[in-house]
């Protein structure tokens, strides 16, 4: 019995909105793909909870969850229009408090355009190219750390800050992991960073980048300011192999990454401890869009895909890679037009197994 | 003898790179379009003059700009290869030195997509549809502020922090000039931030913008998160009218805007203080692209609108909607898919007027 065949336990986060829709049809395919495998254990978190008890992640449901061996998280959040939630107490205290409690640094989101998939994009930037790349955003430092405050809030004198920390310990490990995984695709990586206006965060960036780059002599570097990026994003994706960024800029490309490549409908994402000392968390890029709940319409490829990189992390590669062909069979069907539902989706996935 | 017809003293910073290529042609058709209105005084800044003589803009040339009456502004960069000179210091020594000692407060990045103009999105996302809006980007605050530093440069314990700073101050003074911009046009404004994760900088605009839309009961207003804006430029950039943002989000989604409207070759921008206490400048949003300097092919065209709109700012509305109106035939002609050379653009603008 190798360890590949214990039943794992996996957590999971439907969560809001569309999120239990999709997940539903996650958890089908890797039913289908890996029966047996693995044993569910549902937590009720989002802004329904949030809205029913006041509670967000008590300290014990993260107990639970430091236990599991992999988490699939759904989406959260409440109606746009709602504003009976305080913006930020879901973000902050769900998904980023997973993030840092777990010590997801690689925040691994790959971008892929499958062919029949449309895209905003001209025929011009993509006939004949292959876009597929992976962004490696950092997941625990920057921007997103929750450092800075208000002074003085809501008078004419009020003062917000914003901190970005970053160290030589959460950047290396990162760019380390980047380059490991460039040296495994085509061998390319792009740097993306602002390091002529943001000098002293874009110069430890920039350092560690070249540090590190001289270990592998094989993988070609390059640099981009993330508005140049974006340029190149929506001019030319396919230059692109695998990206390496902090975790804002890592946060706004990646959206317009899954723009690009077919909609954030596609987007899956994978919140990853590499070690495995704590559980990684596997998500759909998109959120709860609260507008198309209910009705039976939201794309579950995104989750479904998560999946498929969740199953990767936990060694079970021919499973992962299986859902991966299935998706693709399946999206190549779509091109005729005709249009399904979630679970019509998930049900075409699953028995394609 | 109106205000308007006194000699105006006008400060050219060409800059290196095809910075002098384009801004000889913004001031052929400044003169074309104005004859005798400007009075040129030509500053020798850049990366050039930094190599030459380690300065980067001394106070006693700061003081002299201060006495002008606008300033253009091409291009600076040294060649990307060049380890010579280091990252940041011509960026902050020089562009953001002027935006902050002349409170370039709004940041003006009009986007537009001319008829006949190639563009990266795909027909199914422009057919039929006008594209045609303006970022108003703050200017003097956030992540550009060079607050934040290192400890322990180069050691694996190095720490780098950027600090971005936000006042009530800052923030109300660019969002009021935004919706007054909106009211002259289509009564739409959307925020975007990222006020989710950033909570302390997010909560201070999001307050302002709301307690300003109070004012204007006939503009419609629209929040997007930063990452959810940069979907939108690439799948639906015709619904936005203004867009009102923070100093950095501005940077990255204004050279996304310029890509997905033909490109920053066409993209013109206004470093602007509204009340004209200081001089404002005026300048392409594009580099000073060292790898096709000096072949007389770049596209003077950003130039030129940067000239339209200081023209507009000094009050000469007439001369500056003349331009706008030469540039837009001129560019009518080019989906005839010739090729001109940087002058010839130029030629062809000044003798339409
Ligand atoms: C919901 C939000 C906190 C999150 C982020 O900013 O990281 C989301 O946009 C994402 O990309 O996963
Ligand atoms: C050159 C750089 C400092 C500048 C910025 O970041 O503002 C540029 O990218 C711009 O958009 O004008």
């Amino acid at each position: 019995v190798t360890s590949e065949n214990k039943t794992k336990n996996l957590a999971v986060i439907a969560g809001d909105g569309i999120g239990p829709e999709v997940v539903a049809e996650g958890i089908k395919v890797l039913q289908a793909v890996a029966p047996g495998a693995f044993e569910l254990t549902d937590y009720d978190l989002g802004a329904e909870r949030w809205k029913r008890t006041g509670e967000v992640l008590p300290d014990s449901v993260l107990d639970e969850l430091r236990q599991s061996d992999g988490i699939l998280f759904g989406a959260v959040g409440a109606a746009p229009g709602d504003k009976t939630m305080p913006s930020g107490i879901l973000e902050r205290g769900l998904i980023l408090k997973i993030r840092f409690a777990f010590d997801h640094y690689v925040n691994l989101r790959p971008s892929r355009l499958f062919p029949g998939i449309p895209t905003p994009l001209a025929d011009s930037v993509i006939a004949g190219k292959e876009i597929d790349f992976v962004v490696v955003r950092e997941g625990t430092e920057g921007l997103y750390v929750g450092n800075g405050g208000v002074v003085r809030a809501g008078t004419p004198a009020e003062i917000a800050t914003e901190v970005s920390i970053n160290t030589a310990y959460g950047v290396e490990r990162v760019v380390r992991d980047a380059f490991a995984r460039a040296s495994r695709r085509r061998n390319k990586i792009t740097l993306v960073h602002k390091h002529n206006v943001l000098v002293n965060a874009g110069g430890l960036w920039r350092r560690i980048f070249e540090s590190v780059a001289r270990e592998y002599p094989d993988v070609a570097t390059d640099y981009l300011h993330v508005d140049a990026a974006t340029i190149f994003l929506a001019t030319d994706p396919a230059r692109f192999d695998v990206i390496v960024t902090d975790n804002l800029f890592g946060d706004i490309i990646t959206d317009l990454a899954g723009a690009v490549t077919g909609g954030i409908g596609l987007a899956a994402s994978g919140n990853i401890n590499p070690e495995g000392r704590y559980p990684s968390m596997f998500e759909p890029v998109h959120g709860s869009a609260p507008d198309i709940a209910g009705k039976a319409i939201a794309d579950p490829t995104a989750t479904i895909l998560s999946v498929s990189l969740l199953l990767d992390h936990l060694g079970l590669a021919d499973e992962s890679a299986r859902i991966e062909k299935a998706v693709l069979a399946d999206i190549a069907h779509r091109s005729a037009g005709t249009s399904r539902s979630t679970s019509e989706i998930g049900d075409a996935i699953a028995s394609a197994l």
